[in-house]
C-alpha cells in the first residue's frame, strides 16, 4: 500500500518530519511517499495562507492521482480536505481530523494543544461536527522554532496544558500542528491521558479505509467531478476536473 | 465609494450580470468595479473547484488592494470569504452571507433556493453560525442554462419552492447563486415573503461598513498578515502576505 | 429618510444620547426623530420592566406608524423587537441585534461588554440565533451613573474587559447598553479589536433596509395583523392591530 | 392553597374554560381563582398582541401578589412568564412550559399540536431549552371557533396530527393552546401516546412547587426588583417594582 | 399512594437516607417504600458500576411492579431511568432528572454541585436535553465519607461552589448525589439561590404524575415490552419482559 | 492480534454471523474470538433489554480481560460501550460507533437504515456527538426474520431507503443492526453511496487502535476502576472492579 503524505506548505523539513512519523506508524508493507507543494506559504499560519495552500495541495495531489492508494494531509488545518476527498480516486484523511476521530474512540471528550492561535482549530473541529466532544483548546505561547531552541521548556508548557485539559474533563489530548508530529512518544510518559498524533492516527485510518475498499459516492457533493472546465491550472489538476 | 464586485469564476458574463445587479442596488456615488479572476473554474459547482477559485479570488483581490473601498464576493459560496476579510485592508462581504444576515432583519427564519445541490450551502450557513435561523434549502432541478432557455418554467419552479419554504416557516427566502442575481424583482411580486438578492444586500451592507469605518482587528485570526512568505504566487498577493 | 429612534424607557436624557449618536452615524439626508414612551420604567434593568416597556414601546411606535421610514429601537434589550417588526409597516431594527449582526461581518466571533448583569443579553443573542458566534459576555461592576461620576475609571474597566474578550477569541466587541451609546469613538483607539455601537450600526442597517425596499411577509408570524381586537390600549395601537 | 389561573387575553369565556380544567385537575384543598386582564387582546394570535398581553398580565398578577400561593399562566404562549416569575413572590408556571416539562417525564421526545401557526411555539420551546426533545409541531387548519361549530371534524384532524407525530417519534403530544384546555380526556382514548394538557400539568406542578417551598433567587435576573421606578402603570404593579 | 424509593447500589444506609428525605417531602397519604438491590456496587462511582447497577435496579423494580403507584430512582446518575420508564406500569422519575426539571421552573439556568467527578453528570443532563440550561458543574474535592467526618468543612466547600455558580449565572443549584439527599435544608439558608434536592423534587413530581394518570405510550421506544424472551434473570423481571 | 467479537444477546446464530463478517474483514494475522453472553435477551429490541444486556456483556468481557487485544461489541446499540471502555485493559469499539466514525471519513453527512424503530439509534448517535453529521434514520418495516424468509423483498426496501437518504444529502449510509452484518457486499453494487458495515469498520478500527498502543486514561471517567466493591456478580467482573 502506498500512502502519499502531502504537506500543504513548502517547507521540506516539515514534510520530512511528517514522513518520518508516518513511517514509524505504518504497518509493514505500507510505503510512505512524502510530497511538498510547488508553491504557497512556507508555513501556514493564517486563513489566507490556508486558501493558497489549498490550491497548491490539490495540484500536488492531482499529480499523484492514480499512483497512490491513499492520501494523508500532513497539515494540521486539514487544508482543502473535503475538496481533496471529492477529487481524488482514493481515500483522503486529514491529520487533525484523524486525531479527533481517534480521540472519540479513546474516551468521552478531548482537548487540543498547539502553538499559537486556536480559533481556526475550533472552527475546523466544528466543521467536523465534533464540537460537543471538545473540552477546550490551548495555544501555548511558543513557536515551533522555540521547540527547536529550548525543547525542554516547550515540553514543560505542553505538559502543563495537557494536564489542565485533563483536569477540565479531557480523556485524551490531540497534538495539533505538524510541528508536533512525532512528539507524542516523548510527551506521553508524563501525561495523565493518551496523546493523539495526527500523523500516526491518519496513517492507520488510511490503512483501514483502503482495506474496507469503500466506493466513492456516486452522487452528492463528494462525487468525483466530471466535465468541469478549470483553466490556468496544472494539467494534472485540470484533468481531474474533467474526469472520465 | 468604490466597491469591487469580484467574481470567483472565470465566466465574464456572470461578472457582468452581478455588476449590473450591483449598480442597480448601489447608492448614488457608489462606483461598481467588476473583476474576474485570471484562472480557475468556468463555473464553481463543487468543493474542489471552490478551493482553486479561492486562490484565484485572493490573487484578484490583491491586485486591487488599496484601490477600492470595499469588496463584494460575487460568488454564492462565499468563496475564501474569511481569508479575504483577513488579508484585505477594507471591508469584504460575501453575497450569500449578506443575504442571510439581511434575512435575519426581515423576520425570524429564512429559506434558500438555488440550482442543484444544497449541501455546501447548508455547510456555509452553518459556518456563518445561522443554522438555527434556516428553515430549509431547496435545490430546484434545473441549471442556470435552463433559466436562459426556458425562463418561465424555471421561474415557476422557483416560485413553487419559495411558496413551500414560506409554508414551512420561512419569513423570507434567499436567492442562492450568482445566476439568480437580479431575478428578485421578477420573482418578488408573486412571492408570499420577501426575497433576498445577495448582490443587492451585499452592496448596501458594504456601504454601511465603509460608513462605520471600523478598524481591522489588531490581533486574532482576522488580523492582517505580516512577514509571511508565500512563494510562487502573484506578486501583489505575495506583497499582501508580507504586509507592512 | 426619516428614522424614528425610539427609546423604550422614559428617561429623556437617554433618548437624547441615543439620538445624538444616531445623528452622528446617519447619512446626509437621513433625519433622526427621537421618541420616548409615555409610561414605563425609568431604566430597564430587569425582565419585568422589559415587558412593561414592550407595551409602552409598541404604543410609541404606533403613534408614528406611516410617518417614518424606519425604526431603531434605542434599547439594548431589543425590547419587543419581533413584535415591532410584525406590526410596523416599515423596517425595524434593534440596537443590540444591529451590533451583533455587524460583528458577524467584522470577523469570526464577538464579545459583549455592558454594565451589570449579562444573562438577559445571553438569552437575547441566543434568540437571535447567534450563540455560536459569541465568545462571552462581561458585565463590568459599575453603573451608568458611575460612568458619569468617574468616566476614566469606567473606561479603564471597559478597556480591560474588551482586551480580555479579544484574548479569548473575540474579533470584535459589542458595546451593550444605551448608556454606552456614543462611547465607541473614545474607547476604540485603545482597543485591540473593533468596537460596535448598536446605534451607529442600527442607523446604517436601516438605511440599507429602506434602500432595499423589501416587502413585508404576507404570511407567517411577521405578517401584519388584520382585524385583531385589542382593548384598553392607545387608539393608534388599536388601529394597527385592526389593520386595513 | 390558592392558585391564580391568570388568562392573558380578555375573553372571559377562555378564562372560565381554563379555570374549569384547573379545578378538574387540582388536589382537594386547592382553590382555583380565575382572573382576566383589564385590557389587551381578545385573543392572542400574534407577536405584537403577546407583548401588550404581557403588560396586562403583569398588572393582573400584581393585583393578586401576596394573596395567592401560586400562579398558572393560562395562555399557551407562556406570555411574560420569566417576568412574572421574577416579580411575583410565589411560584409561577406557564401552561405550555408545564406540559413540555411533564412530557419530558413521560418519554423521550414529544410533539405539539395546536390551531394555526407554530413558529412562535417553536421559539418558545427553544427558549425553554427543550428543542432537542421536540419531534415537531403541527398546526391544524382550523380555528377554535371551528372546534365549537364542528367538534367531530376538529377532533379527527387533531387525532390524525397526533398519530403522525407519534409515528415520527413523539412519545407524547402537548395540546397547545388554551382553546384545547380540557380536551385531553376526549382525545386520549383514541391516541397512541399520552396527551398533555398544560392546565392540568401546570396546576399539579404548582402544587409541587408550593410544597417544596423554594426561596426566590436572591441575585441574578430572577431576583425580585427593588427600588425600580415604573411610571404610568397600575399602582399595584408599580409597588411590586419598588419592592420592599 | 405508594412510592417505591429504589436505591441502585447495595448500601442500605443510603437507601435509608433517601427514604427519610422522601418521607420528609411527601404529601400526607403518600407512603414511601425503600428498596435496595440484591446485587451490584456498594456505591456507584463509575460508568461500569452504573451498568451493573442498572440490571440490579430493573430486577428490584420488577419485584415491585403492580404493587406501587410510582417509582423514584434514588440514585443521582438516574441509572437505567429510560429502561425503567419503559418496563414499569407506573410513573418512574430519576432524582437528578427531577431536580433539573424543577430547576427549570425556578429560574433560567442552573448549576450542579456534587462530590468528585462531573463528566457523567454533564452527559446525563445532555441526554435529558437540558444542556443549554446548565451553567456549569462543580465537583468538590471531598467524599461522602468526608461529609460524615467533617461536615462543617464540606458544607463550607459546597457553599463556596454554590455561590460561585450563582455568580456565573445559575438561578438555582442542583445538589447532585444521593449522599447530599436531605442536606438542602441545612445549606439553603446560606445560599444566594434555591437549592434543589432530587429526592424531594422527585417525590412531588411523582405525586403529580400519579394524579395526572397519563397512560403509557402504546407505541415507540417507551411502550411496554411484550413477548420478549430474556433468560437467566430474575423471574419477576423475565415476566415483565414477556408482558401480557 | 486477538479480537473478541462480543455479542450482547444470547442468540448464538447472531454471534456466528458477526464473527463471520469480522473474519472476512480482518487483516491476516488477526484472530477473531466470538463470544455470547451467559444470560440476557435473546434479541435486544428495547431500552430495558439493553440494560440487562449491558450487565451480561460486561460479565462476558471480564472473563476475557487480559486474554484478548481488543473488543468489538457486536451489537448495534453499542450496548454498555463506555463502561466496557472504562473497565477493559484493551481498546473497545462498538459496531455502530465504528460505522458512524468511518462514515465521517467517507463524506460529509451520513444516514442509517435498520429494521424497526430508530429513536434509540438517534439517541446513541447524539451521545456519540455526531448528530450534526446525521441526515436521517430510516427503519424499514420488516424484521430480521423477514430478511431470512424473503431476502429479495427486504433488499429492495433497504435499497429504496438508502437511495432516499442519499437524495436527502447522505454521502454514505450505515447499516444498523447486527442482523445486517455482512449484507453490505450484496447491497453495495446497487447503492449510489458507500455502505458501512459496523463489524467490518470495527475490526479495522480496533487493529488501528492496537497498533497505536495508546495508554488508558489515568484519570477521569474512563480510568480503570480500583478498589470498587461490586457484590453478587461474576468473580471475573468483581475482580475487574477491584483492579490492581
Amino acid at each position: 500500500m502506498r500512502i502519499l503524505v502531502a504537506n500543504a506548505n513548502t517547507t521540506e523539513a516539515i514534510t520530512g518530519l511528517c514522513a518520518a512519523a508516518a513511517r514509524a506508524a505504518a504497518s509493514p508493507g505500507t510505503e510512505i511517499l512524502p510530497a511538498t507543494p510547488r508553491f504557497g506559504p512556507a508555513v501556514i499560519s493564517s486563513r489566507a495562507e490556508n486558501i493558497v495552500a489549498g490550491h497548491a495541495l490539490l495540484e500536488l495531489l492531482a499529480t499523484h492521482a492514480g499512483q497512490v492508494d491513499a492520501v494523508l494531509l500532513a497539515v494540521s488545518h486539514d487544508t482543502a480536505l473535503e475538496a481533496a476527498r471529492q477529487i481524488m480516486p482514493c481515500p483522503v484523511v486529514g491529520m487533525t481530523e484523524a486525531a479527533c476521530l481517534t480521540a472519540c474512540l479513546a474516551g468521552g471528550r478531548f482537548g487540543l494543544v498547539t502553538f499559537g492561535g486556536t480559533e481556526t482549530y475550533r472552527e475546523r473541529i466544528a466543521q467536523h461536527g465534533l464540537s460537543v466532544r471538545l473540552v477546550g483548546l490551548t495555544g501555548i505561547d511558543a513557536t515551533p522554532q522555540d521547540a527547536v531552541r529550548d525543547p525542554e521548556d516547550v515540553a514543560r508548557r505542553l505538559q502543563s496544558a495537557i494536564a489542565r485539559l485533563a483536569t477540565e474533563g479531557a480523556d485524551s489530548v490531540v497534538l495539533g500542528g505538524a510541528a508536533l508530529a512525532g512528539m507524542a512518544p516523548k510527551l506521553q510518559p508524563h501525561s495523565p491521558v493518551p496523546l493523539l498524533d495526527g500523523i500516526a492516527c491518519g496513517v492507520r485510518l488510511l490503512e483501514m479505509l483502503v482495506a474496507l475498499g469503500l466506493p466513492k459516492p456516486g452522487l452528492g457533493s463528494f462525487a468525483a467531478p466530471r466535465g468541469r472546465e478549470v483553466g490556468g491550472v496544472d494539467p494534472a489538476l485540470a484533468a481531474l476536473f474533467r474526469g472520465g
